[in-house]
């Protein structure tokens, strides 16, 4: 049955993949972004399509985002600032673009009689997880970085309003999500390094922090398939591919892609910023169960993502 | 040696006590409270020291705080909103007061170089914990309260301060805490009640809630046992005493204080309202270790509590 969703952060990278297989399905999306990272290039499609309205708007606007969710039946919440590593240069974008907008969606929601929310989390809120694959009951996490815990935060208020106003979630741990309109991590960062200098290659750390990805085609099945079947009240599920890969396989695989040798230079030790965990592997039996698994494996997204990048060498320059 | 130490809340139940006991250690105070729920009659002995500063503020003021802090060797962050209950009734209180609230005071230190807190968090951040006793680490929590959810994210947000800044923490997961200029809970709307008719009480729930309270003073020999002897970056520490007692115990004891025989007339199934968790009882094996432990049963607490309120029954005037 044909539904209206709204998707916050329609703009970006896994919001604007979503909203077209949502309307791709039959369905009505309101897409709701500030275009503080999005891009309307990412819209396209989606912009032709008369089920998708499109409002420009900010999210800690709340009196706006009340009328903005009039006539939805859910929200896929998105919009986040998702840039872990400079977090200690502005601790205040955290805590308003990710924990107080969380809040503001929360908000809209009830004002509108919508009860169903899905929401972007991240295998961060783990910290440094001393149980590695880590599953979603596993021990009651530090917190390492203020991205991580600013989405922490947001999951803690979603399961509050479920409780207190009977609200229904499906908050979703990501892994780092790789795939088209991609534009930002370390894919990103390799490529655009090595199109400026393809002798030399600056990685931060030592190249053996070991990180998950999952293919972000992967990651919206996992969220359509979890937001139709899970049934509890609050439903957590990490979500990533049954592996990691170490920074330097990565590297191999897009320096093999691109034909490049270039000389790599460490640095930083074992971390390659304050808060980079060294060693993030999600257990995702929990989602499995409901019948999802990946289709793609992590050199598949790596190799997809760097296609992608070759052939979109605009998003370098689009970036704010 | 001597310190100079901020205080906020400092004219709330614990803060207050922790400010007299400060000053009687003879360290310099800086206070501060907005007086929302705060009472300047629970300052009148530090408002005579002088090395008791009263600073009246909101500590959403962020401008102001950063001004108040000067010169703090530390900061014991214990101003919140503390009301669990009627979380649905004003969402956004738990998230300015007490998250966004944690967030200025975190800043308010950075601008000052000023790296030690002491912050006072809550057992409620396990919402129903699937381990009982509940120690530290257990399973990841789902929120179940605006409160708790507002508290936890506090705790996020000073841990990755801890990790991205150098801060040192000290973060105390409390039960209900009893004693001298409690002005708040389950003791003080019994009593109250009573006071206005002693034939009956009306119970929030069916009386066989388990939960766990502690005596204001052994609290605050932990907090100082800790901030001394805690060395990690990030030390959490549940306070408690070692058991429990149902609601109706609690009940027996204050009417038995007070000779009353009301009948007892209950409501609303094993929990008293949305979110109330019908069993707190959290394991205090970690601050035992350093040498903690209280002097005073829950029996004690409530016996002080009766007599503090029955000598003081401004209290329930005071109230705003």
């Amino acid at each position: 049955m044909a539904s209206t969703f709204v998707v916050t952060g329609c703009a970006g990278f896994i919001g604007s993949n979503l909203v077209d297989r949502l309307l791709g399905d039959g369905h009505a999306v309101i897409g709701v972004d500030n275009f503080s990272t999005g891009q309307r290039r990412f819209l396209e499609g989606a912009l032709a399509n008369r089920n998708f309205r499109l409002i420009e708007m900010d999210i800690l606007d709340l009196d706006l985002l009340k009328t903005a969710f009039q006539g939805a039946d859910a929200v896929f919440h998105l919009a986040a600032n998702a840039d872990v590593r400079f977090g200690t240069e502005h601790p205040r974008k955290d805590l308003e673009q990710n924990t107080i907008a969380t809040y503001n969606v929360l908000e809209a929601m009830r004002a509108n009689g919508i009860r169903k929310i899905a929401f972007s989390s991240t295998g961060s809120v783990y910290g440094e997880a001393p149980v590695i694959p880590t599953p979603e009951d596993g021990p009651f996490p530090i917190q390492t970085s203020l991205y991580g815990a600013s989405k922490a935060a947001g999951e803690g208020l979603i399961s509050a309003y479920c409780e207190g106003f009977g609200f229904q979630a499906c908050i979703f741990r990501f892994v780092s999500i790789l795939g088209e309109r991609y534009t930002h991590g370390h894919v990103f960062d390799f490529y655009e390094k090595l199109n400026k200098d393809p002798t030399r290659l600056p990685v931060l750390g030592n190249g053996k922090q070991r990180k998950s990805y999952l293919y972000v085609q992967d990651c919206i099945d996992a969220i359509l398939l979890a937001m139709e079947k899970a049934e509890a009240k609050v439903n957590i599920f990490n979500l990533g591919v049954d592996g990691y890969c170490e920074v330097n396989d990565s590297i191999g695989w897009i320096c093999e892609t691109l034909g490049l040798s270039p000389n790599l230079e460490y640095s930083g030790g074992d971390r390659g910023w304050i808060g980079d965990n060294p060693f993030i592997f999600l257990d995702t039996k929990r989602i499995q169960s409901l019948g999802w698994k990946p289709k793609y494996s992590i050199r598949d997204g790596v190799l997809r993502t760097v296609e992608y990048l070759r052939t979109n060498e605009w998003v370098f320059n689009a970036r704010t």
